[in-house]
């Protein structure tokens, strides 16, 4: 007998495009009874580790909702988060002649939900979609704010589209097969909160990281739900990222880079985040937002959630020219999101010599 | 000396992303003095026939507005609406590092419109594009109502976004250089226009079709204001066709199924529509709309326009599968545009037999 907790809800307000995220142990097998998109047909999108531990209760919790359930798997890796892999999505659409009334889901991490996002975004222009995300990562991030796409030999996440899901259904059940290297991939995203907006969770996260790390489900629970209401509320007030928005991009910048650098699918994206949180946290040091024990208290965090601290030596210079192509950047300046203190960021341009010291130090 | 008439507008209303449209003959070299969106670099996307004609004053008059200019120049057709030639508007764009205020300037005809609206929607989710549509078919058509996307082997426009430029620049003087073929194919989105919405209108084009013909520049900036007035009319009441917009797509069911039977670019999408309005005039005169007279009239229009009335025999069959690919259709349903009245649409299913009697006099 399974015994489920009741789910959590929170809300994300973005008028007409408003949905909400459902957060619990179980709810995969409780979508049989929730209120889903109506339509004719779903296709649910998935990889080649998540579909065979999943697919398989989401498409019998679906049966009652669809005259027709189909399955397209993708492979597994930001490494095939291209065209080529997006086109399989169409290809399965249009070879079943799928209406535009169809719902895609997104079961899977965030690759597969960038990518059925985008899908959902661009087939017959805009169908609906629901997330089923199944990695910390995914849970806490992805399933907020509406960034879908697919990344480009030049960079990540260069061509997509804002669009918002209709529902997204966090089952905390699924984090039990989750490899240890994607659970410390996705608190790099949990830890993030807290620097840049609120040092009471960062306070909670220093005290319950071993309880995360040992997937402790009440602890996941409040990570899950605490990033997703502060996620809720920095979109809620710059949805298509105008301003304020670009502090959730705290340790992209370097992160992206890494991964770029490295090339797809070498480090995780998490990896790369926290990886890129220290060097970010350096040059906010440097630009004098906080003090060197702050640096070193998040970066002692950052290690204890098991994610690496020192980037991979790609050279300054190499990481300048991938960080120009940041998506932030205007006119060939990059504009980095710092700490301007503890539970605050601001997003502003650094000198390339600053930046390049910082990179020498961190990559050392 | 050349004389310059002043520029009319029609305001698309569409709350934050409303736009002008400017008609008038000689509006490109004018572009130096226009308000255009801010950055530091343009491109501009072309194609191989437009291109040598309109690039050097498009970019003499861009000058004084962007830093840097850059062209991206794609091959002409229909049968190059796809992900491949779409890539090499991104190629050029990273390329170049280009930021998220890069204005994306489309020169050139609906499939020109087509993808750099696309373009500009997916890249870096989102950037500022212009339309300065040199095609009577663009001028009339794809500058109204953010349709862009690109083609799928399966089915046309499958793929693509919503997306609303900031401003349509029509110069009457490029329709100079259009040939005959392709002023043709533009009619048959002007005369559109009359059955389904306005018949003081087709009355009108009916008086002045051989002036359209010959070019004449008032004759040509009545047609494509009042069509585009039209459109943004229907446009306005319903954005992301939920209803309402739907009846835009009249002729375009049948256009679309001749487009992709033969191959795209065999038939102009213009031809395509023409052709498809003879056979959903048929069709709506088997469901009780109009009478003979009418669809002989309106047939008569099409014909003097110098477009086909008689459809290619792919056989009722295969022109009932393609159809079912229809965007408008629901759970293999086809739903047609068909008349009510003349000057009035509804969108509405038909009988296969029905359709197929039709389809076959139709090809015949």
């Amino acid at each position: 007998m399974t015994v489920h907790a009741p789910a959590e809800q929170v809300r994300i307000e973005l008028g007409e495009r408003s949905y909400p995220i459902l957060i619990g142990a179980g709810l995969l097998e409780q979508m049989a009874g929730m209120a889903l998109p109506k339509a004719h047909a779903a296709l649910v999108v998935t990889n080649t580790t998540v579909g065979p531990l999943y697919v398989q209760p989401l498409a019998a919790a679906l049966a009652g909702h669809y005259q027709q359930i189909d399955t397209v798997t993708l492979p597994d890796g930001e490494e095939h988060k291209t065209w080529p892999t997006l086109q399989r999505i169409f290809d399965a659409l249009l070879e079943r002649a799928s209406d535009r009334k169809t719902v895609l889901y997104a079961l899977g991490g965030g690759v597969v939900g960038d990518m059925t996002g985008f899908a959902a975004a661009c087939y017959m222009r805009g169908v609906p979609f629901v997330q089923v995300p199944t990695t910390l990562l995914a849970q806490v991030d992805s399933s907020v704010g509406g960034k879908t796409g697919i990344n480009h030999p030049l960079g990540k996440n260069m061509i997509g589209a804002f669009y918002q899901p209709q529902l997204v259904v966090c089952d905390l059940a699924t984090l039990a097969t989750l490899p240890a290297r994607e659970l410390s991939a996705g608190l790099a995203e949990v830890i993030k909160y807290g620097p840049i907006y609120d040092m009471g969770f960062f306070d909670w996260i220093e005290a319950n990281v071993d309880a995360l790390l040992a997937r402790d489900p009440q602890a996941l629970a409040h990570a899950v739900r605490r990033s997703c209401e502060i996620k809720a509320d920095v979109v809620g007030q710059d949805e298509r990222e105008a301003g304020l928005r670009a502090i959730l991009n705290f340790g992209h910048t370097f992160g992206h880079a890494i991964e770029a650098g490295m090339g797809y699918g070498q480090w995780l994206h998490g990896e790369a985040v926290g990886c890129g949180m220290v060097m970010a946290l350096a040059l906010s040091r440097e630009l004098g937002g906080i003090d060197a024990a702050f640096v070193e208290r998040a970066t002692a965090l950052i290690a204890r959630a098991g994610l690496p601290t020192h980037g991979p030596k790609l050279g300054a210079q190499r990481y300048l020219e991938l960080m120009r192509l940041d998506k932030k950047a205007e006119a060939g300046e990059i504009r980095f999101v710092v700490i301007a203190a503890p539970g605050r960021a601001q997003v502003r341009p650094a000198p390339d010599a600053l930046v390049a010291a910082v990179i020498d130090r961190c990559c050392a």
